[in-house]
């Protein structure tokens, strides 16, 4: 797909994704940790506010990002409610990334966007961690794994037995139909876009479309300029997501639009 | 200025200045992407709250802070509502500095801090990039484009044709009289303080000033602790501009007293 | 404590604390400061929401979060109402950490939490600084200063004469009687959770402890997962402090739970 070459001498970094936000020392912490165990790595943030109780979103978002990371990154995703209960935390493993991640749905939401992948469970008694809190998995589990699994300290089969079965996700999956795509919002960005869980079906020859949401026709566009002054637009964005837009205003502020609205796609005509 | 003298191995570093916000995983996949091109690049982040639609304020901080960075350090400046329209993106060199930037006012705006500069046109399919979308080219043309500058895989001759007029920026320039100055607030930052756009004169000789903003008088004092309990003061700010302030509380808080508003500073008698 | 070994290659970082916020530019510049001093250190937000004018809070922060952090590191901590007036700026030194911190209860409280240390008081006029201006020493003094000292350019004895008292910090002590800890909220964090200043005493002997807020009892619990829904529970946190927890909803929002409310841990029986 890309002509441009990457830098010959790329390393992988290790993300963060997680529901603590910027107000509190939570991240600052987890980066603490990994610098301890990883001095060289280089932490990126990807977001920390995935909405709390809500993990298989941040799973859409590390499903949908990860792949403008270098080959070799590790991704840690924390949304973990269940933190110091019986959940499992399992290290997912495609070719070329690592995702370290509880298996409440935010695991499974991120599989479904890998092509080959593997899953092991961690065993957190085999790992020589020291955890000093049921609380704060975050930073005495996550991080020193990441941290070495990223090293190669740590090697995926040192982490525990494979898992066949990931608990779900929670995301509705859009439908799609001879000449529609049922779908919803599933959440609403910084300028109060709001993504649906509805794919580009133009790369499938779908042609001459119009979308709607909540029932009302939103008419489809290339990119958030082509907008009139006022007008709600829809477009497939950067993910390739159907997206509906307002631009110099918000979406998201308009009467029902708003996380599991429904959205739909039509095709008039085949082509 | 300075004598303390600066690391021997200084090196540039890559800044990102946007209108992302940190709720999403926008930035966070900008920096994905230098990594993967200039792995060995710092990243730092100098804001991501440039109102949107307002591309010159961020123009404007950019303009502000490149100085506080190390020479050699690439600027990529994106508030940009027409992504995937005809505007143009533009580079901007100064002596020691880089700017990657829409040519929307926000180039001007960062070029009017400049001493000595040229700019080029980016002639995007000269460039061997890989434009996925047309809605974020902060990702597809922005950060790819930066980290090949910072590690000299590309030259800025190979960037595109000089340009030689760039589109204005929006921000209005203080109106400099014989005994006053008539400016007006330009942006609130998080402690509700109002910087205005009127530069310091005290460098050229102007002494016994006084201040007003939206009519009020305002005392002028050489730094926050100087305020009395609830009392607003007025300070040349650590950018040299007259910044409205009232310590303690929150002088945006004040009806009336938000960006546009005119501020006035008056010379009481000639030095 | 921990088994798990840390990388023989560990370096230390520069961690930052302020009141900044992250809307403007004001930490970024701190960073780009940072990499003119000292190009190869990894710099860790650590929080930039600090309440302005409760440095005591921020130095709590640190205290309780800089252990996590690689030995060798230096702790920048800019809460400063009293930037520019004649505040002192100490540097404290632990065994393995330096702090930077303005003498306004911050560093007394981050002090509290140290076992071995001692201060000094930066002599500014010493330092070969650029004092651009004197209202952003974050910029002008504590980034310069904080590099140098991890480059290990500048030695903590070339700072400035021992200080022998600290101002005092602002945050109340937990009283601790025979059979209750008496203390009150000091913060909420992100998720509404609403943290005391008491100790876990369980470490002392102490068990079959009951807890109340505002006066209302309040069940102690392990983790966050053991709460039924929209039961509120008390548990010792990740930092060893009893935090007030509303899981799937927010403890603060409670009406007159929030900072200054007092709460108790009672004793019901002797071990």
């Amino acid at each position: 797909m890309s002509t441009m070459k990457q830098s010959k001498t790329m390393t992988g970094v290790i993300t963060l994704t997680t529901d603590f936000g910027l107000r509190d020392p939570y991240a600052g912490i987890m980066k603490g940790v990994i610098s301890r165990f990883a001095p060289k790595a280089v932490v990126i943030d990807l977001c920390h506010y995935v909405p709390s109780y809500r993990p298989a979103i941040g799973g859409l978002w590390v499903g949908l990002s990860y792949r403008w990371f270098p080959i070799g990154s590790v991704h840690v995703a924390v949304v973990d409610p269940g933190v110091g209960t019986d959940r499992d935390i399992v290290c997912i493993e495609s070719d070329v990334h690592q995702f370290i991640v509880p298996d409440n749905g935010m695991a499974a939401e991120i599989a479904r966007h890998l092509d080959h992948r593997s899953a092991c469970r961690l065993e957190i008694q085999n790992l020589d961690l020291n955890i000093n809190s049921p609380t704060f998995h975050g930073r005495d589990v996550f991080a020193p794994v990441a941290a070495r699994l990223w090293s190669g300290e740590l090697k995926p089969n040192e982490i525990g037995p494979p898992v066949r079965r990931l608990e779900p996700s929670s995301l509705p999956q859009a439908e799609v139909r001879d000449d529609a795509v049922i779908g919803e919002v599933v959440f609403a960005d910084h300028f109060g876009n709001l993504v649906s869980n509805i794919e580009n079906p133009g790369l499938a020859g779908w042609h001459d479309l119009s979308a709607s949401i909540a029932g009302e026709s939103v008419k489809i566009v290339g990119t958030y300029g082509e907008a009139k002054a006022d007008e709600t637009i829809a477009l497939f964005n950067s993910f390739g997501l159907l997206e509906i837009a307002r631009p110099g205003g918000s979406a998201l502020s308009q009467e029902g639009w708003q996380p599991g609205a429904r959205v739909t796609l039509l095709r008039q005509s085949s082509s």
